[in-house]
């Protein structure tokens, strides 16, 4: 039966391919005594065969895509497989008990990670009774015949159903099987929706029912363009989710045209289009996507990714790279955001009733200066190898700014009184991500070299809403004249004082935003680099003269997001 | 040696009286063998009598500041004591072990109280385990001649010492014998802070020290205009701090004079000055003060001092009160603003990582639409008798407000359609608490019949800072440019539909803040009803001119909190 689903369109593409559900299996058995020991210690050892094969494989490919240290624990899991100490105790329990391999794995598992967690004081021996844990649960699921589910053991052509997808999963995504993936929840902004843009992989997220409504093997038909889901789709509908897929094929060709075209409205008029990264790997998609600059390099994950602060030299090597690479385009550099939904293992940070309005960003670096004076040394020092530019998040106040820039004037002062090269012509600038930020533009204006708008923040604390809140998801409106205007005024306020004024946030990629952006005379527009070809062909088709009236419109008749919505379709299409 | 401490000043007024710990005493203790058993008894047999006198006490003074339901807990406390099962036990452990009665206490409450918390499905059982040990620990208080300090237990005149008030402590404090209080945490807008200035108690919070730099029985002066504070005086200090409390109560004096005065500026301009109230029994500070009308009436404490959700016969008579008191002073009272940091024990919901920016107020209202139409019923019935005014808390989108205008419309078609008497007169308005109203006021101006501008959470959201976290209470900046700026594009917004706009928030009461808002032509004022004589008396010092040309600064050329602090403070001194 043909069934309709609608979800979030979370990354563009359309795909049709079975389904591959990566779901925990229902692992339910009964207890039950049994008459011949020989066959049960059969099947224990088939499953054990089995899940040792299938560790080798997800082992293989953590180590690929996730890297040594990742796999490590597959190892170990491995080593478990061959102690015959754990091996041998559920044969005896067999054959001592006369049960059911299921009920025999159980008992002695259960025993074996008893015995463990009661080191309560040693860690290591904490870490191997979760490792039990996770093998006895692979092998039960061989013995029920219901194996576990793994991103890494996909061979062939699927669409992958989860309830949501965690960073690892995705990151083990092979783009050459999964033709797409659909989620129970999760949104735009959802990690797993940036990364499935990133690998440019079709996803739609948050259809609330997608993992209750397929099974494994059920053919689907996914528009991430729309957010439509197909079930068991008729052939008719297959032949056009095909054609449209093709199109699609045809405009993204056509995009790749523009690889080397300067970014130009249908006027005439440049405006640079940039592309937000994480970490220099993602280097190789800015180029392959002809970006004009970098509008956004998150230095955070130089620290989530590591053990420890990072030093000053292994920040300086990154940061040269991402320079040097793009130099002479400039790259935006912003300092750490970390704390709300973001931790360090090393750097406890407080309990907070609500972080996202608490010590974070700007605030934490201000606070700890050891920290932030490490991350501007290394910047001024790469900056002699390309065209820095360094911005500091969640600024709410001028003194704020003024004390992270006296900061950055004392680390330059004091690496060149040592003799080191450092540029003399490094732009410091801000997010606005704060409404008192933006409402006093003009005053910050006067002080720093440019701003760069933040919506995801700007959105959630100027519409009182947490964004990953599904309660309130309703009142995350990018569109809403409120934002809007507020967006306005720091650009107008930037150019008012000779400065420049990007956005980095999700909407400056959004196809129904840029044309308002447009309208206002933003300047940079910095995304996820696999927007960057579509948004250059859709400025291209746009004039400044009839954006500027539909910004106009925007700001000053509408009363809501959704009229915005309409009024830029209409302007548009 | 006489020492000074600043902390934020909380509650006005000057007070000179000797330190009472209201802070946990040390009670450890060691477990020795003793000779004579019969001592040991007897001193138990002391320690409850000294524990049940006290009680006796507590209990009474609870039901009298607490209610009737408060105090029965000390009723369970003091059975404990006389239970024979539970002494008789003690003193078995003394004779049989030949120990101290501090180790004999300790091992039997431990042993009931492991006993009924084992009955873990059984929450009678649970909270008899906690009365134990409430009971097991005043006990061993008096045994080790260390008695647990209580607000009810205060009969002499003192200064309370505290790390922090509960609202409970603080309802229990005494203004015949409590002087002042100072504590280690906390801020202006802290529930204690809120609660002193009602009781009119001198306050000063957020010392961080005051519990380790004063001993029980030390002399302090506390400053609550200034937030000084002095350990150990001198009799010179001493008689200082006598003639500013003697000039305080002076101008106390001249203040109550204008009880039945007009609000009026030096150039004799009108403008209201409100209180706000949580229940019908605030009326009488409001009476007794001479305010205009009632700003804010905050209808949650209906809810929140309810074991289930309040009746609407409930609602209505808490209402009724209220209007027919004021009658024909104009009330106004703000819809259910539950959620964020104010639960319902009855009312369960979602656990959020950002309650302040989640599912509260108007977006539970109108989620949840039967308690809302049993609010507005209720409402609707009492305007009959008074001057009714309703508003919606937490409104950012015009959507909101529609949406729930047209519930009150239904509501009251029904009560029209069932020949109920409801007033033609009641004015629907919002509060201004969310950075996107605010920015968009000219349109919301068009659909509501007056603003109320509600400062705490308006500069919570607008600096991205969470007002009740210390690590980024240097961000609460009510004279910031930017809240300035909003409050008076609202202010504007109103004005240029012909509507009114009010505040009441902290703000609307403070000395720094009326004059700016004076200036920026805000209509009403709603505060602690122990504020509206002092800003009664502060507004017939200003004229408008003066005050707008402050205004304009402030908004325009300023760029931070503290210099529009010291723009007040040479325009008004």
């Amino acid at each position: 039966m043909t069934k309709q689903l609608k979800g979030i369109a979370a990354s563009d593409g359309i795909a049709t391919a079975k389904a591959y559900m990566l779901v925990q299996p229902d692992l339910s058995f009964s207890q039950s005594t049994i008459d011949d020991p020989e066959k049960e210690i059969d099947r224990l050892h088939d499953a054990l065969d089995q899940s040792n094969g299938e560790l080798k494989i997800i082992r293989d490919k953590a180590a690929e895509s996730l890297g040594e240290e990742e796999a490590q624990v597959f190892d170990a899991h491995m080593m478990i497989l061959a102690d015959p100490e754990f091996t041998g105790a559920i044969e005896s329990k067999i054959k001592d008990d006369k049960v059911n391999a299921e009920t025999a794995l159980k008992s002695v598992s259960d025993m074996f990670i008893a015995t463990f967690e009661a080191m309560e004081d040693n860690p290591y021996m904490q870490e191997r009774a979760a490792d039990i844990r996770d093998v006895a649960t692979r092998i039960l699921a061989h013995l029920l015949g219901r194996p576990l589910p793994n991103p890494a053991l996909i061979d062939s052509e699927v669409i992958v159903v989860a309830h949501d997808l965690t960073p690892s999963d995705t990151a083990q995504l092979n783009k050459k099987y999964v033709k797409a993936f659909v989620t129970d929840i999760g949104g735009r902004t959802a990690h797993s929706a940036i990364m499935a843009r990133s690998l440019e992989i079709p996803a739609v997220v948050g259809t609330q029912e997608i993992t209750t409504s397929v099974t494994e093997g059920q053919l689907l038909t996914v528009d991430g363009l729309t957010g439509d889901i197909t079930i068991d789709p008729t052939e008719d509908q297959v032949a056009a989710s095909e054609k449209e897929a093709k199109a699609y094929a045809d405009q993204k060709a056509e995009w790749a045209l523009l690889k080397t075209a300067k970014s130009v409205t249908a006027d005439g008029k440049h405006f640079d289009i940039a592309a937000n990264i994480g970490t220099p790997k993602d280097l190789d998609g800015v180029l392959a996507n002809g970006a004009e600059a970098i509008g956004l390099y998150r230095t955070e994950f130089l620290y989530m990714d590591s053990a420890e602060l990072p030093t000053e030299d292994d920040q300086f090597e990154a940061y040269k790279k991402v320079l040097e690479t793009m130099n002479p385009k400039p790259v935006v550099v912003r300092t750490m955001d970390i704390g709300g939904d973001k931790h360090l293992p090393y750097l406890p940070l407080p309990e907070e009733q609500n972080p996202f309005l608490g010590y974070r960003a700007i605030r934490i670096s201000l606070d700890k200066q050891d920290i932030f004076r490490t991350q501007l040394r290394a910047l001024l020092r790469a900056s002699a190898f390309g065209e820095l530019r360094i911005m500091f998040p969640m600024i709410a106040t001028i003194q704020e700014f003024e004390a992270a820039k006296a900061v950055f004037l004392e680390e330059k002062a004091k690496l060149v009184a040592d003799g080191v090269k450092v540029s003399d012509t490094i732009q410091l600038g801000m997010m606005i991500e704060i409404p008192a930020a933006a409402v006093l533009a003009d005053q910050f204006a006067k002080h720093v070299d440019f701003f760069s708008i933040g919506t995801n923040d700007l959105i959630q604390y100027t519409m009182a809403a947490d964004r990953g809140n599904e309660h309130v998801s309703y009142l995350y409106q990018p569109y809403n004249p409120s934002i809007l205007r507020l967006i306005k005024n720091v650009i107008d306020a930037a150019h008012k004082e000779g400065k420049w004024a990007g956005m980095c946030g999700e909407a400056a990629g959004d196809p129904i935003m840029v044309p308002i952006l447009l309208g206002m005379g933003l300047d940079e527009y910095s995304m996820s680099a696999t927007s960057v070809l579509k948004i250059r062909s859709l400025m291209k088709r746009l004039s400044t003269a009839d954006m500027a009236e539909l910004a106009d419109k925007a700001l000053n008749d509408s009363i809501s997001n959704d009229d915005n919505k309409k009024l830029v379709e209409a302007y548009t299409k």
